[in-house]
C-alpha cells in the first residue's frame, strides 16, 4: 500500500501539535518516525521530550523576509528529507513545509517529487497556507480553523502549551 | 495565572491527535498530564507508547445510542475527572467529552463547573461538536475542518494513524 500523505493547514492552533500526536501514536506501535522541522531552532517540548527523532532546520527568529541563510538550512532539509526517506520509515513528518513553500523557500516541484518517491511511507505535511497543488495530491487534509486564540488578547505562549 | 480551556472540534482529523501532541509537549518540559477518554476502550498507539497516563471510560463499538452502562461509563469518567483535577496537573485533557455532551452522557453543567474548579490546570476538550455554551467560556478553540479524508473513499482506519 502507498503511503497516505496527510496534510495540516489553516490559522488555527494544532497543526504542528497534531503531527506531534501522530507521531506518538506511530511510535506507540513500534513504527520508525523521523520528524523535520522547517523553520524552528529550539529547546521545544517536543524536542525535550527525549522520545522523537526531531531534525531542525531553521533560526529561533521567525523568518519574516527569507534571507541567503534561509534558503541554505531549507536547501539541507529537503536534502536531509530524501535521505531519510530512503530508510524508509513508517512516517516523515515535514513541519512547517507548507510555510517553507509559501515563503518560497522550498521549491513546490521538489516537495511534490518527494511525495511521489514516498512509497509506503506516510507523510504528514505541516503548516498554514498549504500550496493547492499539494491540498490537490493528498489524501488526507484537514484545515485547522481558529475560533478564537487567547493571542489575540495579548497573551504570550505558554510553555508546555505552545512549545 | 488561571489555566486555559482549549477545545478542539470539528469533523477533520487531529481533534484528538493534537491533544496527545499537547501531552507530548508538557511532558517534554516535566510537567504532569492526565488524559481521560471518553467513549473509548482499546490499545491504541497513545495507550501503548507507555509515556502517558491515560485512563478510559467507554466501550470498544462506538456509542450510537447510548444505553445505560454508557451513562455510567461517563458518570464514572467524571468522578475520575474531579479526583484528578484535585492532583492539580498541569494540564487534564479530557478526549471526546465535547461528543459526551451532545448524547447527553453528561450534563453541560458538569462539565461548565469542572472548568470553573480547575484554577492553575489548564484543560483540554475534545471532540465534534462542542456545544457553543463550553466555547464561549474556552480561551482558545480550534475547529478542525475535514478538507478530505481518505474514509470517505473507502479506506479503513489505518494502524499507526488513526489509533
Amino acid at each position: 500500500m502507498k503511503g497516505k500523505v496527510i496534510i495540516f493547514t489553516g490559522d488555527g492552533k494544532g497543526k504542528t501539535t497534531a503531527s506531534l500526536g501522530m507521531a506518538l501514536r506511530a511510535l506507540g506501535h513500534g513504527k520508525k518516525v523521523v520528524i523535520i522541522q522547517f523553520l524552528k531552532k529550539g529547546e521545544y517540548g517536543e524536542t525535550k521530550s527525549g522520545i522523537l527523532e526531531i531534525h531542525q532546520f531553521g533560526k529561533e527568529k521567525f523568518v519574516f523576509e527569507p534571507k541567503k541563510e534561509d534558503f541554505e538550512e531549507a536547501k539541507k532539509a529537503m536534502k536531509f528529507a530524501r535521505e531519510a526517506l530512503r530508510r524508509k520509515p513508517f512516517m516523515l513528518i515535514l513541519d512547517e513545509i507548507n510555510v517553507a513553500m509559501a515563503l518560497k523557500l522550498v521549491p513546490f516541484e521538489e516537495v511534490v517529487k518527494l511525495i511521489e518517491e514516498r512509497e509506503e511511507t506516510h507523510m504528514v505535511l505541516t503548516g498554514r497556507n498549504a500550496p493547492k497543488k499539494i491540498i490537490r495530491i493528498a489524501d488526507l487534509v484537514t484545515e485547522m480553523k481558529k475560533i478564537k486564540h487567547y493571542y489575540d488578547k495579548g497573551i504570550e505562549a505558554i510553555e508546555g502549551l505552545e512549545y
